[in-house]
């Protein structure tokens, strides 16, 4: 018989993988909340006519497409046959997995706009799917982590972005990371200035590559791209903004772009969010505002949000921005919104690669009762239920077997406490209390025993 | 443009529906892992080799199956054409989405069985996807919330899941439930004493349909599949354990099958299975000894639960059993296991039916602050962050509008609290908090209020 396999990208998650898994989940959830976000889940499939065209054609062909049920080749003809796949997938498929949570946002926004109260703040934590390639730290199923807030332009959001993203990382225990904050408009400007206005596009496509490529290699990108020699030469200004405070690269930038009202507008946006973060309490700031950001994506407007860790090689763990028309696809222009992601996969390998999770990080069961005998096990029972009212996550070995296999039990799921019961303890009412880690033993009353593992598990 | 629309079958679920789920899921985790099981995820999509032939031709039928990416109609032949959907199938499409949480939770095993420690308590919450026919209460897309251990025959772990139902459920405030016990070994004892050994799948499905169609049916049913009038006239005794108590029917049930040792085998287990649970302390029991219960699936070979609300016409919310073969099909025989699984759209069903939903359940914002002005914003920002910091949902409205649009936007949100500032409570300090559900006001200053709202979100 074959041996079953995983489909390639995809991942099992493990009871210790998954309970670090669910404090990131958990402390993304709990603030969100405590931002006033509320949850939303749509389904995994959509219709492809909602799905295809949102991710240029690149993103069309990484849809999952999900075969129709039934008889789906019963009208399938010849010619069909000989139009190649692109042609045949929309007679045989009509629905596809989720690519994002942003354009199933913005459909269910779209066909609830009558019931939704705006400005509307919703969070989302689902998985996505994209038929990539494979690669170490890509996969075809991941999890997203977003919150957005529609229907106003107030700068009071992006505030709060700025905050929220804070208060995920300071609660996650990453305490090194850096938030690169631009503005789409300070792009713009860039591009006025250097004498080529509505280019900023192909700017930033270039720009985008800094990091990996480096300065010489993206200057010659931008002249194949037919930028002339002196629109390149007053790109200069652009890569002397390292190690600047935030106050002196907005100064910097008001002076070098002092021509474009646009930029004069992202500068004001930035300072002013900044400000707004200030007032709101904000100190020890990790912002850092970059000028060359652009994270590709044609459809921020204003702000755009980009957060690394330090320490480790790993991309972005957090990213996102304003955008000025979310639902216009969908025939409901001008809603104006804000968003940010989080990506649980890296943010879980930052951790690991950091070993930043704390000791208590989703602890599973807490003590193993230990029986000798029938006798003992009717002693055992009863605790086990009080240990677990009290809300102690707590077990017993199901077959009577010897102690050493139940110890072992106890050592490979790292339980870290075990009540030992033997005919002794069972006269007595005194049970042995064992710290698995450090071999201590202590004789302990039931009642005592209920307090001292309360007092352990939290 | 065309209006986007959903998929047959699935479901958007909005804020407040996401809260009441997401109190149900977090009910039914907490309580898992109280009882030492782990957590594990897999992926939605598994290779086809993994799902076909292990839900029966229909299932098969079921399954939604993924286009292969790229140019996956390239070896496709007119004879292939030809052929029909069903043979086409194979050659365009290797992975489907995850019909249950059985059969990946068996493949997990089966893959990671040198690293596991048996037995093997794990549960699993995670939509599953099938291509039914839609219909009221039934979805393509739906969670399953699976506990099973494996790895060991102890009938303690049957009393573990019979305490974790009951736990369940009082847990979510469902307190009127009915838990549904029979053994397979009674049903096989039935099918050798009316005479039919080896037949008790035939008399399950038939058996099945008790609630449905009515005895009479169910006895035609039998007739009409070559069971003689004779063992029909046996099979009498079987619907006369209505309104006896659990001891009671053990007791009928030992005289009417005294012939068969399987029987006598199965009551034994179930009598133990409820002495056990009676040990760790369960009182209130809700347990009902039905001899009919077979609930269709075949693998069951030892006990069978089934959960039903009363009060409301939901089919059951809950089920399982124990298996003697969990991954046989993928080469690795012989382990048993017994499991139990919580429907949560069912469960939802119910209580937002009776009305169960305690007030508190996943709660949204708890209270918006309602600066009047620019100045008063300048009070609200740092107080709405003391407020997140001590664990209360808080918001401000992000635009300075009139203060009667903020209240109205609170209300949308039922958020129950504001705090009023306007300038006489900057001169002041004294900060105005109203019940949005009352009209009560009262002057408080900040810290007061901190004190005030996180007794208020408890």
């Amino acid at each position: 018989m074959q041996k079953p396999t995983l489909p390639k990208g995809t991942r099992d998650f493990g009871p210790e993988q998954m309970r670090k898994r669910l404090f990131i989940f958990d402390t993304i959830r709990q603030t969100f909340q405590r931002f006033g976000f509320q949850p939303l889940e749509t389904p995994s499939m959509e219709n492809l006519s909602v799905l295809m065209g949102k991710y240029g054609d690149e993103g069309d062909q990484l849809l999952f497409k999900i075969l129709n049920s039934g008889d789906f080749a019963a009208g399938l003809t010849e010619p069909d046959l000989q139009s190649g796949s692109k042609n045949i997938t929309p007679k045989i498929a009509e629905k596809g997995l989720r690519y994002d949570l942003t354009v199933p946002f913005a459909r269910y926004v779209v066909m609830n706009r009558h019931a939704l109260p705006l400005p509307f703040k919703r969070y989302q934590m689902q998985p996505v799917w994209r038929a990539d390639r494979p690669q170490k730290g890509r996969y075809r199923e991941f999890y997203q982590c977003d919150a957005d807030v529609v229907g106003t332009d107030s700068l009071l959001c992006e505030a709060e972005i700025v905050l929220m993203i804070h208060e995920v990382f300071r609660n996650l225990n990453i305490q090194d990371f850096t938030l690169k904050i631009n503005n789409r408009k300070i792009l713009s400007g860039i591009a006025e200035v250097i004498g080529r206005p509505g280019q900023e596009g192909t700017l930033s496509v270039a720009i985008d590559k800094l990091d990996k490529i480096g300065r010489g290699k993206v200057l010659d990108e931008l002249r194949e791209r037919g930028f002339s020699d002196d629109a390149i030469t007053s790109l200069e200004p652009l890569f002397a903004f390292d190690d600047l405070s935030t106050d002196q690269v907005l100064t910097q930038l008001e002076t070098w772009l002092a021509t474009s009202a646009t930029a004069q507008q992202g500068i004001t946006e930035l300072r002013e969010t900044l400000q707004l973060a200030a007032q709101y309490g904000l100190t020890d700031t990790h912002v850092q505002i970059d000028p060359t950001l652009a994270r590709g994506l044609s459809y921020y407007t204003g702000a755009i949000f980009e957060v690394k860790a330090n320490g480790v090689s790993i991309g972005s763990v957090s990213g996102g921005g304003r955008y000025d028309n979310l639902t216009g696809t969908f025939g409901m222009p001008g809603l104006s919104g804000v968003g940010i992601s989080f990506g649980v996969d890296r943010i879980y390998d930052v951790m690991d690669e950091l070993n930043l999770f704390p000791a208590g990080a989703g602890q599973g069961t807490r003590v193993l009762i230990v029986p000798f005998d029938a006798e003992a096990r009717a002693v055992a029972l009863p605790l086990l239920s009080q240990l677990r009212a009290s809300g102690v996550a707590a077990e017993v070995y199901p077959d009577l077997v010897k102690v050493k296999k139940m110890l072992d039990y106890a050592n490979a799921k790292a339980i870290p406490y075990v009540v030992l019961i033997g005919s002794e303890e069972v006269q007595t009412g005194e049970l042995t209390v064992k710290n698995m880690l450090t071999g201590e033993q202590q004789k302990l009353r039931k009642d005592d025993i209920l307090a001292f593992m309360q007092e352990k598990s939290e």
